[in-house]
């Protein structure tokens, strides 16, 4: 049940900007608060993820945890870097 | 499943109204009270989006995040400038 | 999967019932407090719907808000003006 | 995907119970804590509703509010009166 | 998508559970901290139940309902008497 | 749309394991913070449950409560005894 | 539905990741702020899992708790060791 644009505007996908920034960094924010940055490897269509060499943030306090599965309904933005 | 209208009355689809304001400055409001300015380059079906040149406030403080792309669950309203 | 009426007495669909105030004004009422109070131009099967000239009252705070596209899944009731 | 009932007990189906009351007075308990009472005109499959000549009760505040269309996933309990 | 055992143990159904208990007293714990006890009369695959002559107890306060009808999905657990 | 595994390694499934405990003492813990200790006579593809003989537990307070059915929803983990 | 993507780019697949790491610890840190950790010996498309020789931790308390079925939905990240 993809969207079929009506217009004739070049409309970008979200998984597609996921895609293009594979093997880049990128700060997820999830929705218990906490930042992972970490270099994306992969995703899949329910926006599970996967970071390499991640940092998390928890309230000010950082720490390394390497590689991270995410479920993607935990996590609200992606920003790439 | 979509909607079959059973009146004569023109009915406009939220999806078309984003279409139409792709390129163009919106505001989301997050279920998180985050609200985050930004052009919309794109979108899906679960109303997954990109914001690009994005601006997010929190609780006042303003600060650039640049392209962020969205899960469309945690927004509740969008706002075309 | 559509609820097929076993007795014989007219069932109103919910969905109809905002297509017949289509361009009437309607008050919203979003499951983090907000109301939205403006003229219903569209909807889809998902109650995600448009409002335009659109005025949000948070905590007893009303702003204008012009053309605001919402989530269904945000939305608690509609109510016709 | 209906139940399919093994043994040889009548079973009523909550949909039916819905149907057997419209055009009757029904109070519906809401997630966000308040009560509502009306006439239930229709419903959909996801149980979303329609009441007419509604009252809102919200910490012991009552007020009238005519015509209200509700989404199913906010109802907690319909109690016919 | 029914689970198929893989084992010769018998595998008793939830919802075949519901159904030996139609027309018997059940108590069910409610997400919001309520609990309804009442006769069962009917439930669907989506365990939206109907109970009658329901009482209902809401921090130590006990009140009598008469006839709810309940989405399954504010209902945590369900004990027959 | 069931996982397929790509490598050699036997992968158990979850739901298998519930049936490997059919008529074992297991220990729920639920989404509001109560365990349920009991027997498990039951299960679908939801992880909806039965428990048998079962002893809740909230807040240190210990109650027998026999039959239970929960939702699946509402279980966060389930541990064999 | 799964992503088709449209570069080049070698793209890892979230439950591919959990599947190199069947038989390994993991650490799992859960919606409810636990984490646990053991070894993963299985899981499901709904990202259900599987671990044994389970270390729970839960506000700076750690307690042995076995094997653990877990429901995918209350699991927030995985992180290999």
């Amino acid at each position: 049940m993809d969207y079929k644009p009506i217009g004739g505007v070049p409309l970008a996908m979200p998984l597609n900007v996921l895609e293009r920034n594979i093997n880049k960094s990128v700060t997820l924010t999830l929705k218990d608060g906490r930042t992972l940055e970490g270099k994306l490897t992969g995703f899949d269509e329910y926006m599970n993820m996967i970071l390499e060499d991640t940092e998390e943030t928890k309230e000010d306090q950082v720490r390394r945890v390497g590689t991270v599965v995410l479920r993607g309904n935990n996590i609200v933005t992606i920003v790439p870097k």
